[in-house]
């Protein structure tokens, strides 16, 4: 068979390639754990009313090819984005500047930052943060320019209730296990193979930062035993993603922990006189947990403070002496709007958290150009490219609310603007457009079959664990900073000629080229 | 919380202790792959004709309770077990004679041995066996003896396509894992405690007992790669129980293997010249394997051979150079007319196969007495105590066809036989009941919970390779002997007071008492 070219892979299957390409994949994910529960879509909650189906979570069929050199300089470069991340969350000072921007646009910043101040107000006796990282990226080949060797781009930097890490490390996995079992067509020996595939140790890594806090924290101040909480949403179809973690912390570090869904953290935990946090398991109440670590899997969008109590409930868990991952600093530092004031072109505030010039230039190289829309220079430099058709087509207009939306892309942007008034232009953000090469993939969901044009996505996770300063002359400081791993995401390219469903997302590996 | 005793096993649950119980046990056993695809009763292939669901394998929610010391004995006595069995299956004369007794009554038996005769015509190639053998036991009281410590009666020895062995290591690991995390009520610390729960080593050790014949087998006379061929049925709900020891095979071995449906055998296997077995993948005809191993995992039942043809393609297996598991003998070793006839009070037959007495009275301990119903001295003894109601509540009385059902239970026992003509009454065997002690558990299927009484079935496993012998003075020699992990099978009592639902099986594991 002739070796296939980069530019025709993903190869054609046969009925048969295929058939067994895809009872491997199916059996294999579900022997190992690749696996979510189903969406109501596809079993509804009557028919299996104590939730025990599942199904192979979403996953490429094929390891997406991806540029190795962007590859490694994304792993490479995820310490210096946890010490920027890090540094921003210890400089309350400046992110009062970031938030002070948003309290009239975005309520949930304006919620958090106010926890925050009541925090502050009595005291916050834990100064001790974690942070499980994921820095997002696609590959942007600049086809205006001449050396259009493709880069990374930065889409989003999360710091709280980074996803998928639990279900990456299997999806590597699994791209490997079909390559020993011979599922991938000999046309593809020359570029699916074993050098070229990469196991993410995101699992694993991941839980060793929850056993680092946990460690960090020290020994019982109640006298009862210790253990993380992993505070979740409930019912949580990526439930095996969660629990991979959980098991990796038990078997690797020997951590206890639970599952606390956020809406019962006033039912089940409580602070003592010493704003200890204590758990009591709802199975065996008498026995209480002191938590050394809250890690976040919730509370991370408005929709889960649908009452005022759970408002009451994040307090709660900021006041007390439990370590957090995230931290609300930690939390408002991965703001959209942080990103776009780092990224801003001429921006001053890169080098106040990174006074490392190489380490700084490093990090400026992932970044999209972003700017405001407002008075200041940028402001006055981002008009002009957004009006102008021809400058305005590498752009994407996007609300500065968090979790927006909405946003205006290209060619769209100048008769929008036309039409709004120009006092409403600064609650936007023009960002320059990144330009990913041209990828194909099949992804299996809910047993369809989808092909088509895709876009990947990189996350690169880290783990950070630091020490909040205590004054204008103790800054803190960094106690372990690792990178943890990655995640391929891929979905659909958006194309109108049908292809992958629009904006769905599947787990996926890289195969480096 | 008072200690629960040993007859008040297992402890009602508060529904907080069930929810904690159950959401773990329902997001562990996906994780890790303890798991079945969905019953059609549950889940309708319309609803997913691709087969991407699962669910939990029916499991217990607690470890059963099982006597520490029949445990120890059931696996102690396996390496005894294969070397009985592997005995029995090199004596083609002795076999012969079972043989000849069943074929009138079974065709299945007449067909497996006409296929044996087809291939000795044309010579045996292959000299060496390999069994993965399953003795099941089930712990017997004997009220009626005053000296009433439990021991082992043996139910049956199966000799073919064993199942089970690949959820078998999970299901201990779960409950380990329940224990672990507090998920049994404190009552129970004196009973489910980690030393008394037993890890079962069975999907490791299995497999290790097919990586022992692909190793035996030694190199490729084709020069095609070799690999193990498992012969499954299709469809096959129990898929993960097998890709288990595929995996295992794979990771701990490095051995390839193929899923061959049995059906497919002759389109997608062949003999060549030198009746090695080639194997050519559907997805990829142009590269043949050369299979060490045939592994049954189908074939065991007439069901299996809808078609003429299926049997053209068993005889194609057999007469290969590919060790089998089992060879026909080894599957005609485990009729229950084998056992029946070892297990016939004063039988010469084990000491032909256990020269070693004190090995051989060992094994015979583990014998519920069975007779046949004809006219020799034992035949006599069993029509007296099954006509006479006095004794024939002891006894059930079981048609000597393979697979047979409709048993006649205890007390309908004479009726039963005064309706029938005596020339019809070799047809059935009178076996001893055996009688377990009362047991109750709780059993999680389809997402369903059921309690009640249950009867537990210990499965012990065993891997042997041999040599079978090649004249009257060379009865070949075993080359390798294991006991290989452990099976609890678990299954309602059938007391008409509801409860588990009769005759339904789940998996579960001992805790040793």
């Amino acid at each position: 068979m002739a070796p296939l070219t980069i530019s025709e892979y993903p190869p054609e299957l046969s009925s048969e390639e295929e058939q067994y390409l895809l009872s491997n994949l199916k059996d294999w994910s579900i022997a190992h754990g690749l696996a979510v529960r189903p969406a109501p879509s596809f079993v509804s909650s009557s028919q299996d009313p104590s939730g025990v189906l599942a199904t192979t979570a979403p996953v490429t069929l094929f390891p997406s090819l991806f540029p190795r050199v962007c590859f490694e300089a994304g792993l490479a470069l995820q310490t210096a984005y946890n010490e920027l991340y890090a540094a921003i969350a210890r400089d309350e000072r400046w992110l009062q500047g970031i938030v002070e921007e948003l309290i009239d646009i975005d309520d949930f910043v304006e919620k958090l930052w106010q926890t925050h101040l009541a925090v502050k107000k009595e005291g916050y006796v834990q100064n001790l943060s974690l942070g499980l990282f994921r820095s997002d990226y696609m590959v942007h080949s600049d086809s205006s320019k001449s050396d259009s060797s493709p880069g990374l781009r930065q889409v989003e930097f999360n710091t709280i209730a980074s996803s998928f890490g639990g279900l990456s490390s299997l999806v590597s996995a699994l791209h490997r296990y079909l390559l020993t079992i011979d599922a991938y067509p000999s046309s593809t020996a020359g570029i699916i193979k074993a050098e070229a595939l990469r196991q993410s140790k995101s699992t694993s890594s991941l839980a060793q930062g929850l056993a680092a806090a946990h460690k960090a924290y020290g020994t019982s101040r109640s006298g009862k035993p210790l253990c993380v909480l992993f505070v979740v949403q409930d019912p949580e179809r990526n439930v095996f993603d969660q629990r991979h973690l959980e098991y990796a912390l038990l078997e690797e570090s020997g951590v206890r922990s639970f599952r606390l869904p956020f809406h019962r953290t006033l039912t089940d935990t409580k602070l003592d006189s010493d704003r200890n946090l204590l758990y009591a398991p709802p199975n065996s109440p008498s026995t209480e947990y002191e938590v050394t670590t809250v890690y976040f899997r919730a509370g991370y969008t408005p929709d889960d403070y649908p009452r005022e109590e759970d408002w009451t409930a994040r307090l709660q868990l900021e006041k007390s002496r439990a370590i957090k991952c995230p931290s609300i600093l930690t939390h408002l530092a991965g703001c959209k709007k942080v990103q776009q004031v780092l990224a801003t072109p001429h921006s001053p505030h890169l080098k106040r958290f990174l006074p490392d010039e190489s380490v700084a230039s490093r990090v400026l190289e992932t970044f999209a150009p972003i700017y405001p829309l407002d008075d200041s220079e940028a402001g006055r430099e981002a008009k002009k490219l957004a009006q102008d058709p021809a400058t305005a087509v590498r752009y994407v207009l996007k609300p500065q609310r968090e979790g927006g939306g909405n946003n205006i892309y290209r060619k769209a942007i100048p008769p929008f603007l036309k039409n709004l008034p120009e006092t409403h232009w600064p609650a936007y953000i023009l960002m320059e457009m990144i330009e990913p090469p041209p990828l194909r993939n099949a992804i299996l969901r809910n047993g369809e079959l989808q092909r088509g044009g895709v876009i990947c996505e990189l996350g690169v996770y880290g783990v950070c664990l630091w020490r909040n300063g205590t004054s204008e002359d103790d800054k803190g400081e960094i106690l372990q900073n690792w990178e943890a791993g990655y995640l391929l995401r891929t979905k659909g390219d958006q194309s109108e000629e049908g292809g992958v469903a629009a904006g769905f997302g599947a787990v996926d590996s890289c195969c480096l080229v």
